[in-house]
């Protein structure tokens, strides 16, 4: 599969783009007409810069307004055009994109537009130009790609032929199976793009909210499948109009690109390989479970106060490393003080357990996720390093066979056994924090790369915003990581781990015995408790005592209480009671209050 | 008019948002619940902090999905309400807003709803309580305010009332006029909020892109005059859900709220006098024009030699003040080199003309727009001076009847007579920048506190983002300010001076000899133009040749310049030719990228 991407896609310069496409891997880019008129490169340095890159321009666009139109506007359109056509051979671009006709058609007709594309692929033959025609989802009369193709047909011209682009299609709910009804020699060129499900007009929709595939909602798998079926071996190119691209480093975003591009092909060839072949990729597995978390400070004494108060068990100091480890149930906490001066315990890494390492370690890797280097000594347990778009690393270990403690624990000495009757399990969930601008690429990690189900977005209110928040998960539920976006300004960045208990209240009063201090519930929230679900008083007492919080759905209750902060982290303990498959996300709100009150206090 | 605002429009604590409101000057808040369940303060101690801060606790809100469901479900219902007539017994507040069941409503039925509420009435009877019964747009079976009254009328129980809420009536394209038929006496509370024209579902349009009036696009004078016909005499209050307002300040957006009350009563009781009364305001009064511009910086010499080069005159070294003024037509600039320790050069003033400066000066200022001191000697012109929600300061001036200059100017000396044929007229725009924060805010100070027109919103695409831009401009042009938003990351802030010229090509060809550095063009957008417009070779080369920049519409031709960037300041010279009424937006990319492409050059 040819890659290749538009350069509206991508922040800087028309050479910072052509950088970072080339860096990526891409095997060539769109060039996208404004990007080229701004630029102080003439198009024979472009064409000379992509060769020395070893990109090839696949696309001049996009060419607007031209078809349906008076003749005598139809003559200025052919000037328009030809003036194009000399800049691209100037360029020696080949393919030029004709958007379908918004603001200037007046004749609503395919026999007439189809005669108006001939003249225009008269005129392209003599520049060895081929017209690629394409319906806009808002065009005044040509919305949809089969009047597009029956145009083409019509204009019976070998240079015209179609171009089809992912979102004009779907976003307007047309069948993309009629696309296996063109011949694939005449789509000229493959236009992708994702979207998240937005109802707001579909200009706005694809000028500022298109994504890149597999981070949003269409399904782009079963739409390239039907391409490939037509015999279609041009390029795989992506147009994303996106607010946030356009902000963020152009480097960034062309290797989240092209990863979005390998994972789709992946996608396609897995559902449907009939159309795509077999998948050079490894195959998707899901982890088993989460085997620890890490917490990294340069000093992570309160947070071990806070674990031993909690439940946990001191389990030892690694052999050769400034780390330790904690745990409880099937949970493990990794404290490593090593490169952390200056730091506040903060989230740095995260382990999941596989069935298949290696199979998983080829599968990441090959989606280019970067590797990340960890130094080890001889009779330690490998446990490949990943870097992950938000942040903290993942590593991949090995789900030991029959349940029980994974190898690598036994690195760790001079530490204790476990604590009997700790009432934790394992880990419940881990809430981590993306920015804005990695949050969809962050979502397409664990979704695409990782294979996790990709839950909705809902909104907490705190103080200072509104904070986003979306939850990737196994299937069985295993493994859930909420991801939250916080406001642009204020809120201090928190991650917590969340702990599954089978009695919360229990290991709340153990904590509070042991001095924790626990995040302070506002009465008040108690009063709305007891009348929201119409819970008696000795109960909400109980509550209230233990610092608990509550929550309910149809399925079933959610207990929890949660820790004070402790730099950038804090924990949960949690108790799932029938089927609550939630996170007590009404309660949020009141936690994120009670934070920001410590804070206030502190004169954070 | 008693004006109120709930707390969910407000950042912060409860303590904060009640401290902001009482500060900016409201009457009373409306309690939001969650913001009361979050708080740490009981009930008695918020009642008695409103009570130190003399604000009056005006509504309790929201009480969600009540009425239309099962007799089972309608007694947890009843105990639910029950449990916050208490809180609110505690708090001293007797108005809740009930709001139509959106979750729970499986009977759809007016008689049904009638008799539900009238069972709430009863039960509120007891503890003094209101019940305001309000149609959400998004309300299952109840969406329609003239429903909601229909029910009231039936439950027919003198503590049931109706609850009116602009953006529920207006984001349905309910006709209002249909208010005038409700007993104002059974209005027991009245909500505003405006809100801009967007096409998404209408829930996501009210929980995040509500606006405060007259920020959006709204006929809310209209509105309100409908309701005051009515008799209703209850708060005024403000609920505006807005991501923005939740990020920013709660003192600050307490104030923008504040005054867009002040604002639009003032509206209505000009347009509606037989329902609003007289204003209170002095009348509006469009400028004549812009008198000056001021530059400041701790060294302006290189602003006045690119004055220079552009053909303005120095007029003068003000008689006490390091401040100098040099002019070119009706345009005068003002360097002011006061206050200024380390300031690159910065717009930081704007005088407009007004016939009566005086009548000017009371509206803004009855408008609580604050004032800035300004340090005057005897013998000088007294120029009244206001805080901006975007930065530079704004100036009233007195228009000299029958032409000429201003008075002021008479306080600078040692100074020349204005170049003869400097074919410089006067301000043609002036292009300033605003934050996202405050973008609404600063449209709502020009457009309701100065009487200016609101144009479209645009974008205009930059190597670092999407700008947002917006014109904000007196009926006749003669002042025109086009506000850019900044993407949020990487862009300089810069603004910059449009002067008119009836002969743009003799001012850069002057400009040039007198050893001015245009901002360059690339070589491909003169080809882009020549294509574009169909223009032949030779004007093009003129144009390239001067690095004038063109633009065409179906009412006239554009043509402009730019100087280089001097601090966050640049100049820009244009032609009008025929009815050419725009700003030239699809050149703006091309100077974005050049500005950009010298701000890499210079390491910047």
């Amino acid at each position: 599969m040819r890659t290749s991407i538009a350069t509206v896609c991508l922040s800087g310069s028309l050479e910072e783009k052509m950088s970072a496409c080339a860096q990526a891997g891409f095997d060539g880019i769109e060039v996208f007409e404004p990007d080229l008129v701004a630029s102080d490169l003439t198009p024979e340095e472009i064409r000379a810069r992509a060769e020395r890159l070893g990109l090839t321009l696949d696309l001049y666009q996009p060419f607007r307004d031209f078809e349906g139109v008076t003749e005598e506007l139809l003559e200025a359109n052919l000037r328009r055009a030809e003036a194009r056509f000399q800049v691209m051979a100037r360029l020696g671009i080949d393919t030029i994109l004709v958007c379908s006709n918004v603001a200037t058609a007046t004749i609503d007709s395919d026999d007439v537009s189809a005669a108006q594309l001939r003249r225009l692929g008269d005129l392209a033959a003599g520049y060895g130009v081929r017209i690629a025609f394409e319906a806009l989802a808002w065009g005044r009369y040509v919305s949809d790609y089969r009047r597009a193709w029956r145009i083409v047909q019509l204009a019976d011209h070998p240079n015209v032929g179609t171009c089809l682009d992912s979102f004009h299609i779907l976003s307007r709910g047309h069948d993309p199976a009629g696309i296996e009804e063109i011949d694939g020699a005449k789509i000229f060129f493959l236009q992708l793009a994702d979207a998240p499900e937005l109802s707001m007009d579909v200009l706005s929709w694809s000028r500022h909210h298109r994504l890149f595939p597999g981070e949003g909602e269409f399904d782009l798998g079963a739409f390239l499948a039907h391409v490939l079926r037509t015999g279609y071996d041009g390029p795989v190119s992506l147009e994303v109009f996106n607010d946030t691209f356009r902000q963020t480093a152009s480097g960034t975003t062309a290797v989240q690109a092209h990863r979005s591009l390998f994972t789709l092909a992946d996608e396609t060839a897995r559902r449907f390989p009939d159309a795509a072949g077999p998948s050079t990729v490894p195959d998707l597995q899901e982890p088993a479970g989460v085997d620890f978390v890490e917490i990294q400070a340069e000093d992570t004494r309160d947070v071990e106060e806070a674990l031993e108060q909690l439940g946990f068990s001191f389990r030892g100091q690694h052999r050769t490393k400034r780390v330790r480890l904690w745990s409880a149930g099937g949970a493990r906490i990794v404290l490593n003080e090593q490169y952390a001066r200056g730091d506040e315990p903060h989230l740095s890494g995260l382990g999941l357990l596989y069935g298949d390492v290696e199979t998983a370690e080829q599968r990441i890797s090959a989606l280019d996720v970067p590797r990340m280097p960890r130094p080890m000594q001889a009779g330690e347990q490998r446990l490949p390093a990943f870097a992950t778009p938000h942040g903290p690393q993942l590593f991949l270990a090995e789900a030991p066979a029959g349940g029980g403690e994974p190898g690598w624990v036994e690195e760790f000495e001079h530490g204790f056994a476990p604590e009997d009757g700790s009432h934790l399990g394992a880990f419940d969930h881990v809430n981590l924090v993306s920015s804005w601008e990695t949050h969809d690429e962050t979502v397409h990690f664990y979704g695409s790369v990782l294979g996790f189900e990709k839950g909705p977005v809902n909104q907490v209110a705190s103080p200072h915003g509104l904070v986003r928040s979306r939850v990737v998960r196994t299937a069985d539920g295993t493994v859930r990581l909420p991801f939250n976006v916080l406001p642009a300004v204020h809120e201090q960045k928190t991650e917590h781990v969340a702990l599954t208990s089978d009695n919360v209240l229990a290991v709340a009063h153990r904590a509070r015995k042991r001095g924790m201090r626990f995040l302070p519930v506002p009465a008040n929230y108690y009063d709305d408790v007891r009348a929201r679900f119409d819970l008696d008083d000795r109960y909400v007492d109980l509550l209230r005592s233990h610092q608990v919080l509550y929550d309910r759905d149809g399925r079933g209750e959610f207990l929890h209480f949660y820790t004070r902060r402790i730099g950038g982290v804090f924990f949960e303990v949690v108790e799932r009671i029938g089927g609550y498959d939630g996170y007590g996300a009404d309660n949020a709100p009141v936690r994120l209050a009670a934070q920001s009150r410590l804070d206030d206090a502190a004169g954070r």
